[in-house]
């Protein structure tokens, strides 16, 4: 028998679970999710979120709000379909059945190879369940996580600052500063809400950056991402990046793939590049570039020093077309936001 | 004795008299003027603007509206020195004069050779002349026409349409499409508001356009820019340029500040810059190019064939900062309008 379809009161639910998900970190190993127990007259009994690794999932923090034998009968919306693991928790599919929950509505599939089949699970054992419910909403907020665990490494941004012409830099290698000062704030936003910074030897030898998450007032971010180093050189032992209070991994490799790889890992999900063309140029022409941010300044430099080489593009029809997602204007410059075809779900 | 300072009424006559004096045309060697006639108890008795060359200026253009005698003793509110030369029409001064206006209040001092020193006229015929009212704004809406004026060369707009890496082709040379249909109308509307089009023979050897403005249906529009080709090179006598309903100019030079010599000569005030990257660079470097215009798509296509070359920045410190006037999202596309220092009066 098919369960009925989600109800208006469910959609509702659905939304307001994934502003709860909305409040775990944007950052590590763990999908947001968000829960909401409804009560047959559509009342909220519960609602949880998961915050971060170690922690419980959001089905498990929503249920433990309620009173023993308070959630039978009920039903549970959740933003990702409940998963099916033993891990540093237990399966939520098993917490959900031990409470008693009669319907279980979600949005998203889990596309993990170990945690999936909580769906299944709850259904042999007799639970309502209803999947797809604001499915686009749903996979646009898990995008990052879902693009990671599908491709088995990072989410990878690739973020330049050019002028208009799409200069990195003067002739003379001198790129301080191209964008002005809330273009600059936007980017340690940015990196706070990623797991790793990945440069190039080269960015290293050139400009030394300390790669940390600074506030307006210079104050190190309660997140720091992990910095990455890729490239065959040796760089010195007395670059900044080597102070970084969350220590530094150093990738002796040209391998970009296999670098993805060891960052994935070693529970990297998302990575914010800041390398310089190199780097850039690369990761576009291998189609390891989920999102392009670029701060574009108005400003013209001309000149050899590009913000991407030769990605590949013979003719017109090759062009790597993206999907703006959005355009802020910071101060004087333009933050744009695009997904590259590996970035859209 | 200094004339009384402008009131509320004649400050917001004057921003009518600016709303008027859009209604003339944007191309053509004389500006656009507004004129408002103000009785003593701040009503309207009468308005104008000026249409083009040939027909009455805008002074003229309102006093005629008025039965004989009727502006004697009112107040005149002109967005530009009323002029003082007797060219196809006769001075506006005197027009004012023998009217009997007894105040003059205007915004902008006209800057021509032959065509300033109205205000002193009139002032030393006893009329109440005030100037500087709302001057910013009038020096914004006649920016075109002054920069023209002051620079004796048409006002120069270098636009191009790129990739988000700043590509205006693929490595094979192909570049159609880049930007969307809602871009390329763009364009056209914009060849209509200036008095030629110029582009050098290498875009007619490798594109063969026809550089008309053409409306949405392909149908071309009222007015037509004339196209110019610079360059050394003859071009085909089959060139579609050549055909074009006004005739092209060609001009055998590189010497670019000759070229635009020899436009502002044969009347041309407003020049839309459809040329490769050869003439965009040389503009710019140059310091020619007065307004900016980019088409951003997004898009990359990487490889050699940029939107500017080498525009003789060699440092940081020497990048050409520009002013951006406004953003306007045109289907994916964005098109963002700068300044650049020879473009701000
Ligand atoms: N405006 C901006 O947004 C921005 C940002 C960062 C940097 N920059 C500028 O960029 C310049 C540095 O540019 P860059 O391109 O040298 O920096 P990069 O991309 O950070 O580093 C390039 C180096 O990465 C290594 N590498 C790793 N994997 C590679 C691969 N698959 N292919 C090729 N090389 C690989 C190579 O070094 P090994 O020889 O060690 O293998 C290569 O020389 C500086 O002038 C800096 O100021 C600008
Ligand atoms: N995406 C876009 O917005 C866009 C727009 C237009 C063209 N394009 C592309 O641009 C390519 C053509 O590029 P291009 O740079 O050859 O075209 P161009 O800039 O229109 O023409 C260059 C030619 O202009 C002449 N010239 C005149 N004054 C000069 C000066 N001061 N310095 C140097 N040359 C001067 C030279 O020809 P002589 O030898 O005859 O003197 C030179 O070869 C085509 O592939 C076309 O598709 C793209």
């Amino acid at each position: 028998m098919n369960p009925t379809p989600p109800s208006d009161t469910e959609e509702r639910a659905m939304r307001h679970a994934l502003s709860l998900a909305s409040n775990g970190p944007a950052t590590g190993v763990n999908p947001r999710v968000g829960c909401v127990i409804l009560r047959g007259d559509g009342s909220i009994a519960a609602e949880g979120w998961h915050r971060g690794a170690g922690t419980p999932h959001a089905e498990v923090d929503a249920l433990a709000r309620l009173a023993p034998g308070e959630a039978a009968g009920l039903t549970a919306v959740v933003t990702l379909e409940p998963c099916n693991h033993h891990g540093r928790t237990g399966p939520c599919s098993e917490a959900l059945l031990d409470a008693g929950v009669a319907r279980v509505v979600f949005s998203v599939d889990d596309p993990g190879e170990h945690s999936a089949g909580g769906a299944e699970r709850l259904a042999e054992a007799g639970v309502a369940v209803v999947s797809g419910v604001l499915v686009d909403e749903g996979t646009e907020f898990l995008r990052r996580w879902l693009t990671s665990e599908r491709l088995r490494r990072p989410f990878v941004t690739v973020k330049w600052a050019s002028s208009l012409d799409g200069r990195v830099a003067a002739a003379d290698g001198s790129s301080r500063w191209i964008t002005g000062t809330a273009a600059r704030q936007h980017v340690h936003e940015q990196r706070a809400a990623h797991d790793a910074i990945l440069v190039g030897t080269g960015t290293v030898l050139a400009d030394d950056p300390s790669l940390t998450a600074r506030g307006d007032a210079g104050e190190l971010l309660p997140h720091q991402p992990r910095p990455v180093i890729v490239g065959e050189r040796a760089v010195p032992r007395d670059a900044s990046i080597l102070r970084h209070p969350r220590g530094t991994i150093e990738l002796r490799t040209r391998d970009l793939e296999k670098a993805l790889g060891e960052l994935y890992a070693d529970e990297i999900r998302s990575v914010f590049v800041e390398g310089g063309p190199t780097i850039a140029t690369e990761l576009v022409r291998l189609g390891l570039a989920d999102d392009i941010l670029v701060y574009l300044a108005p400003t013209l430099i001309g000149g050899p020093r590009l913000a991407l080489g030769d990605v590949g593009v013979r003719s017109i029809d090759d062009q790597q077309r993206l999907r703006v997602m959005s355009v802020t204007p910071l101060g004087d410059d333009l933050a744009i936001l695009a997904r590259t075809q590996s970035g859209s779900s």
